[in-house]
């Protein structure tokens, strides 16, 4: 198996994502990566691993770039060649750190969407009490969504839970305003009884308070809600944690409490990290096209390319084409 | 002034909201409040006040009734004849606890809406780290939400923060799925534009990450994005102090931690604690109509009373009229 990667993406690009690249090369035999990026700042990381090979530019996108723009114009840009491995057949599959906009642009129009997917999802694996995690999708690259939609991402999160992440029989909601049946917005209304007609275990409803705790394995939403959703849960938690370390600083008796429970703390903080699940896929492309979180270290970076080596396993991109195959038969049928 | 309060809505009625109307009325003695509901279980807490008066009826609309159903079909219900003495000028205002679909039905049926407005926003302000908490409209009135509304929810809201919150030229943001303009979806680029034509502080697109960090005073959104944003914030709150409760029992060490942070961590919750910053307003209503929250005790009561009285002293809904007038006459003169 060969996995492209983007060597330049992301906040600690090129060191942690090389470094990262090496640890998989030396867990999976099967595994080969290209690391695509400015060569002489890559080399000093790779141990000279013979499963790691090089393709080298000077070109790279920032988290500054107009997605679709930079994607168009700077054609050797790291994270466009890394994209044109995986469309010329030479990867089977690719991941970046790097601007989100970007890889969704190159996802679209270099790797190009699998047949009968209008619209790609952009799809985190986000923490819950009890471990287990949880599949959102879409948290942006369709802001304008349709029923239609929504009942894709449906189907492609279903399969990926049930394959890679082996969750038998996953229960997927909708994430609305309330969880009666025949609550929501005109498009929950409409993709409630498209879910229905799908041969997956559909639950019905859910709402943003009950993620957390594990209310369902996969959850479908429009790009912008579930934007809304991932980025409040981000917020609320950094903000909790600073206002929780401000108070173990007031004073020396609240300092003392704090150094009798630190390390346990950092286990919390440990259960809330979303680096420790991998990236997020952006389901309904001709391949695995993988987006790290832009902050990953190391660690990060290797649960992303273990991750990813499950994807192509598994065939999920096979399994999501198949069924949707299927789904438009019956659509058709009807 | 005169305020209706709903005795039988929430989780600890009638006697929290009873203590809570006795409350407001021991302070301000331009206050009058009717009580309606069941005047057996209501008059073991007014103390006999003088200022409190009731109004008794035996029907009420439970957590689990359907909103407007209810509200057409229950016509003795405290909530409805609650509304009821606003629309006949015997109250300037109205507060419930209870089912928030039947309290905006019964506001939309009995006391109508401003003319101009087209739809009413639910909007209840949220804590922020620094204390202020800002504004979010809409949270779930209104879940098919056009520009012009969210045009109006803008305007509504900068009104409010200024006049009854004395925020001068609070600053309004449109949550959005990125901060630079022109980012988001078909709604949130229309109402961009016509959020730049108020004469308002409008600061532009805010993302959901900022919110409390205090990104600015009024958020305007539309009520399933609102929705999600406000369930999301309550669950990831909700699930972290459990973890932290957790931690802190995991064994002796922990619990003596736990022992010596204990009155600081409470502040911590009390700094999150929305009954402080009072009940949700539904702006676009031809009178304050007030949403406490369901488990509102007789301290949230007090609030929700303290700032229904402000927001009638300041003729915020006159304000708003006027301002809905100016700008229809500018819409049309364009």
């Amino acid at each position: 198996m060969k996995i492209a990667i983007d060597a330049m993406g992301g906040d600690h690009a090129p060191k942690e994502i090389v470094l990262g690249a090496l640890q998989a090369v030396k867990q999976f035999d099967d595994l080969t990566i290209t690391l695509i990026g400015d060569e002489s700042n890559i080399t000093p990381y790779t141990d000279k691993h013979p499963s790691l090979e090089i393709i080298h530019t000077d070109e790279k996108i920032t988290s500054d770039d107009e997605p679709v723009k930079a994607v168009r114009r700077k054609k050797n840009a790291s994270l466009v060649l890394m994209a044109n491995e995986v469309k010329a057949g030479r990867a089977d599959a690719c991941i970046s750190a790097g601007n989100t906009g970007a890889l969704m642009s190159a996802g679209l129009f270099v790797v190009g969407r699998i047949k009968g997917i209008e619209r790609p999802a952009l799809s985190p694996t986000l923490p819950t009490v009890n471990g287990d995690g949880f599949l959102l999708l879409d948290v942006g690259a369709n802001v304008d969504a349709k029923p239609q939609h929504l009942q894709q991402y449906g189907l492609m999160g279903s399969i990926y839970m049930e394959k890679v992440r082996q969750v038998k029989n996953p229960r997927v909601g909708l994430l609305n305003v309330g969880t009666e049946d025949g609550k929501g917005n005109d498009l929950t209304k409409k993709t409630f009884d498209l879910l229905q007609e799908l041969p997956i275990n559909f639950i019905g409803n859910v709402e943003a308070r009950d993620l957390l705790d594990g209310v369902a394995d996969v959850v479908v939403t429009d790009g912008f809600s579930g934007n809304v959703a991932l980025k409040t849960i981000e917020g609320t938690a950094l903000m909790m944690f600073s206002m929780i370390k401000d108070t173990f600083m007031k004073n020396t008796k609240t300092k003392l409490a704090a150094a009798l429970v630190k390390s346990d703390l950092k286990g919390l903080k440990g259960k809330l990290d979303y680096s420790e699940y991998g990236g997020a896929a952006l389901f309904g492309l001709a391949a695995p096209v993988i987006k790290a979180h832009g902050s990953s270290n190391q660690q990060a970076i290797f649960s992303a390319i273990r991750q990813t080596r499950d994807i192509v396993d598994n065939d999920v991109i096979g399994k999501i084409e198949a069924e949707v195959k299927t789904l438009q038969r019956v659509n058709e049928g009807e």
